[in-house]
């Protein structure tokens, strides 16, 4: 049951595919008509405040930090571009305004609104909820239902379908911000190949471009780039570039001078284009608000697509500021003053606050326009939809460039509606084990707000990595969908070649290609049906008060659950097992024990290079031999982990995993397992078999 | 058994109290004759390297981030004031180069190089221990023995005996940078003792000072310093200055003008002082390793002595420097440079960090010489002992003037030899449930490094805390030695009644002063016998697999286990029991449940109040009925907590907590619990005791 609330006049976010038909209640006219809430409405904005049940618990915000249950800290939905994610962060790059409650009540909450939205969830008083939405309007939608679950998928439905990758993009990938050629990516791909290690694609960062130009490609790194395409082509590799949100200002770039010629970019308040400075320099911002303006920049990405590239990331698209140039320019007069007195404490800190406040201002944001459908509207009003339109504009795009073909698209920046065109990466995380923590809490938040194609820099972007972590990090990575190691320039290198022990990768990223026909089939199923893909135990064992503390393990589609080891020296863990399971414990594609584990609590054990599966009852995973690259997958063998009491079926979604329109029934094969060991097979495949 | 080795000519770091009666090899003439390492000598130092074995593990290092295996990182021994305290980092404001490793053999080492030093841990070879010693003489020390714990004994006879500070700093001190006047300070103690919350000491940051000149009271502030410190004695509460290291550059400011006139400051290589910026803008150093500047330091705090001031805490003296003057000059130039030309993406970053590295600048470090007993050297060269002379200073002063009384003495900065003379605090850690865990962590390795008065800022310093943060965290501040809730200007204050439930704290804070006599007896004991008061569970239980992978369960004292709850909406954890064990779970210092627990893992209850104890086997834990501050507390009726099934001993050390020579025997009470419950009391005191 969705109701809907409006304040104001909103800004149509278009997040809710369906919206239009859900009966609206205007707040101004009935403020005590918001169930669970008290609403105050102030002249900066609308305040919902809520006492909350001692045990209550909260899910969703999707792109967060801190656990899957997200009560006692405070969150803002305000895309900023800040790369040190640590514990007192308030907001990433996105907007993901869902959340779930369940204590005595259980309700689901979308805030539909593009500006500033704080959700207070027991930080300034630890037994209340606090929603402010900042001035503006906004739409409110209160979600009820059976279960959690239920909630979600109702919320879902209501958002749209989530976006489906090709299945090549469920392959490892290794990233670089400091790859510049050719030679680079040969030898990325060399080594990998060489020492057996799978790789289906290499990602190209901004050093690929012409002086960072937006859908150029550098003639001096890459002669002929078309055919380096064909050349990694050749060797299964997918190479991904990166395309940043500023458009360079330079006299003859094609796509500085149409933006210009059409208006295309966004204005400050006297009709003159917006300046600001990122990699490029100085840029313009493209207006993706504006319809004509989105379609034009969409249809930028066929230039690379001409050239054999099926993938992309964009990035910058909070849209991040390294400085506002007005501002700028008020900064040097500045610093010119600060030059002719002495400095006591306070001028230096002056000083230095001056220059460190240049990058993301809020002032700069307050300081351009977009020409959206409803008009003209400041920037920071719909500040949190930037990074949506922009990929929207690339998916849109798509769409009619290859109506049949599905391109890789993911962005840094969110806001839920942006799901339907394009997965998320979690964005300039760090090599810290907390983040390899907070990788996996982070995945079901992802999931309750439409995003299931997700997944973080695995080993870290920022910081230096050690090996230890990067295996760990990459035994949490086999499972997610988004399976990239990315790392900064500057940071430790941390290709698995840079390390003593290419055998413990080998058997890792193995087991991932082992996993795939499994993950590809929950991801589908779980974007065909609105439904997630990583779930917290208490979704799945909704009774279970012991499951509902459970913070580091999750359930992976409807077979398992997984509990990676996340801290530095262990040799094992505590998990978790909110029924009987069965524990398969992986040292490679081929080496792995067997054990029953009772519900309960459990130490396992997990060395270094080991990865523990948890098979439910009277379940069953498909794993293929493995390969080198995705398409290596023989999809036609099939080795079955399996814990069978009485009987146990599974729903095998495949298909050539690039068409477009996904048709989920005609894609199942039905394996059963009976209790006696007896395998049937029935529906589009007929795979060989073997229980495991 | 302690081998020792030098290199070249070793700065005489007098960390090492007998260090002349140990034979020492010479590096230079027997390369090969270090047991255990491989050495490299290069034009930038001597590097030790060895291969380690698979399940070996890493002790020590004292004040450092991760672990208590502090295996898998690298450590920087190079004092630096930086207060984002990430898993990144390298270094943090101490230099405590001692560690202990065991896998198939077992020893430890003491690095004795005041200049920066680096130990690869397994960061660069996972299999790897490297040890960096840069430029400069040191001198080495090996140390063998039967156990990790007697290694860590023998250690701690050679450094002397550790600091024992007065019996009130066992008390909970309240703290903010912020505190501005008296008004604030009683409004402070005025809340403690209106709820019936236990407080000992407030403590005055920079803000007391006039304009932040070392042993001045701001009038304004304070217009009768002196009556003022009576009256907080009267409420039964000792104020505690901070001291920093700079001292201001003004006229007439006897301090300043004295330590010119002698020539007491850090010079340039010109003969001109050193001229830098911290909190009262520009200051001159103190040459803390020149005997009489030292001395001449030190005899200042007698300024604040003479006021009834009876504790300090030493802050800036890493030595932090906000800017190098000359070097700042520089930097204006550059910037104005950068304002006349058009800005590219580089030489925007180029200004950026420029402003950005201006603080603890290596150059600056390099550019100023101490004139120590052994001839002038450069600053760079023994970096690491500024923090430890300048509190030397203030602990030879205190000698001195108070030959009969102890006064409580903590620093930021330290090395190894400083903990005779004063305790250290962990620095500007933030409120983060990551730094919760961290504080358990360190609490071992500063224990094996000679430092047992310790502790974090509980709370955390920067960053936003929560109510559940603090309160979590107070109950593992209730067993460090140095409790103090601290926090940051500009974060959210976080005194206890700044959140909604001064029950909870008064209840958690109430355990402390129950556990008080047990605290303050283990941490005479541990000082006055070389010992440890915290110990990672492997250096009891050595023979334990299970016992050595914990990382965040603690012994404290020959009694008792601590296991505090570090995460974020749980309400419970697991621990693990190397042997039977009885839980006390307490409410309050009157509301407790009890349980054995059988040796193994558990997964043990604790809600967001209640506070876990695990009494060993035949052991005794007396605690006092509480009071609101140390000197209330009634030593005469003692409760036992006991798990006894034979016969249970333990040894009460009490004294009248000023006396600075400590008499361990005359002080100690036999307090013994027989199974059949009858308990006996002989020597020193003749508490009442009760059962519990």
């Amino acid at each position: 049951m969705i109701k809907k609330f409006i304040f104001g006049t909103p800004f149509e976010t278009e997040a809710i595919t369906g919206g239009g038909e859900i009966p609206a209640v205007r707040l101004e006219e009935n403020p005590g008509g918001i169930p669970y809430f008290s609403a105050a409405v102030k002249e900066d904005g609308v305040t919902l405040t809520r006492l909350m049940d001692e045990g209550e618990r909260i899910y969703g915000l999707g792109e967060n930090i801190r656990g899957i249950n997200k009560r006692g800290w405070i969150y803002e939905s305000d895309c900023t571009d800040d790369p040190i994610h640590t514990e007192g962060r308030r907001e990433l790059y996105a907007a993901h305004n869902f959340f779930l409650t369940e204590g005595r009540e259980r309700f689901g909450v979308f805030v539909d609104a593009p500006q500033k939205v704080t959700f207070d969830l027991g930080y300034g008083d630890r037994d209340q909820m606090k929603v402010t939405v900042s001035a503006g309007g906004f739409a409110l939608y209160l979600l009820e239902g059976d279960s959690m679950r239920q909630i979600v998928r109702e919320f879902r439905r209501a958002i749209g379908r989530s976006y489906i990758p090709p299945k090549w993009a469920f392959g490892y990938g290794q990233s670089r911000w400091g790859y510049e050629c050719e030679a680079d990516i040969r030898e990325v791909v060399r080594r990998h190949r060489e020492e057996g290690v799978p790789l289906d694609s290499v990602y190209l960062d901004i050093d690929y471009m012409e002086r960072y130009k937006d859908f150029t490609v550098d003639q001096e790194k890459f002669p002929d780039f078309p055919g380096f395409v064909r050349e990694m082509r050749q060797q299964k590799i997918h190479l991904v570039p990166i395309i940043d949100a500023g458009v360079k200002i330079e006299e003859g770039y094609p796509v500085y001078e149409k933006g210009v010629e059409n208006g295309y970019f966004c204005k400050k308040e006297d009709g003159r284009e917006f300046v600001c400075g990122v990699w490029p320099g100085r840029v313009h911002l493209p207006d993706v608000l504006n319809e004509k303006a989105r379609a034009w920049f969409g249809q930028n990405y066929k230039i690379l697509l001409d050239q054999g590239i099926d993938g992309f990331w964009n990035d910058m698209n909070e849209p991040a500021l390294f400085y506002g140039e007005d501002y700028l320019e008020e900064v040097f007069e500045k610093l010119a003053d600060y030059g002719r007195q002495e400095l006591d404490i306070k001028s230096f800190f002056g000083m230095k606050n001056l220059v460190l406040g240049v990058a993301n201002r809020k002032e700069d944001y307050q300081s351009f326009y977009h020409e959206s459908r409803d008009g003209r509207v400041r920037h920071d009003q719909v500040h949190n939809l930037y990074g949506y339109h922009m990929t929207r504009a690339a998916g849109e795009a798509f769409d009619s460039i290859k109506p049949d073909q599905r391109i890789l698209l993911f962005s840094r920046a969110s806001y839920v509606g942006m799901h339907r065109y394009g997965g998320v990466w979690t964005g300039d995380n760090s090599s810290w084990w907390s983040h390899l923590l907070m990788n996996l809490q982070m995945m079901a938040g992802l999931n309750m707000c439409g995003f299931l194609y997700t997944g973080a820099d695995l080993g870290g972007f920022g910081a230096d990595a050690t090996e230890d972590l990067l295996l760990r990090w990459l035994e949490l990575g086999i499972f997610t969908p988004l399976m990239r190691n990315h790392s900064a320039k500057g940071t430790r290198r941390q290709e698995f070649y840079q390390f003593g022990h290419p055998e413990d990768f080998r058997n890792i990223l193995g087991l991932r290609y082992g996993f795939l026909p499994y993950l590809y089939s929950e991801f589908v199923k779980a974007a065909m049906t609105d439904d997630m893909m990583f779930l917290p135990l208490s979704f799945v064992y909704p009774e279970d008060e012991a499951a509902a503390e459970v913070e580091d393990q999750m359930m992976v589609g409807e077979s398992m659950m997984i509990a990676p080891v996340y801290r530095q020296n262990a040799r094992g863990r505590y998990v978790y097992l909110p029924e009987e399971m069965k524990l398969y414990r992986f040292r490679s594609l081929t080496s792995a024990d067997q054990e029953l584990l009772g519900a309960g609590h459990h130490y396992v054990k997990a060395e270094l290079s080991e990865v523990l599966i948890f098979v439910r009852p009277d379940h069953i995973v498909p794993m293929s031999e493995g390969g080198c690259s995705v398409e290596d997958i023989d999809a036609s063998r099939l080795n079955l982990l399996h814990f069978v009491r009485t009987e146990g079926t599974y729903e095998l979604y495949d298909d050539d995993g690039y068409r477009k329109d996904v048709d989920l029934e005609s894609g199942l094969t039905v394996i059963t397992v009976k209790a006696d060991g007896t395998v049937s097979v029935s529906g589009a495949g007929r795979p060989e078999c073997r229980l495991r």
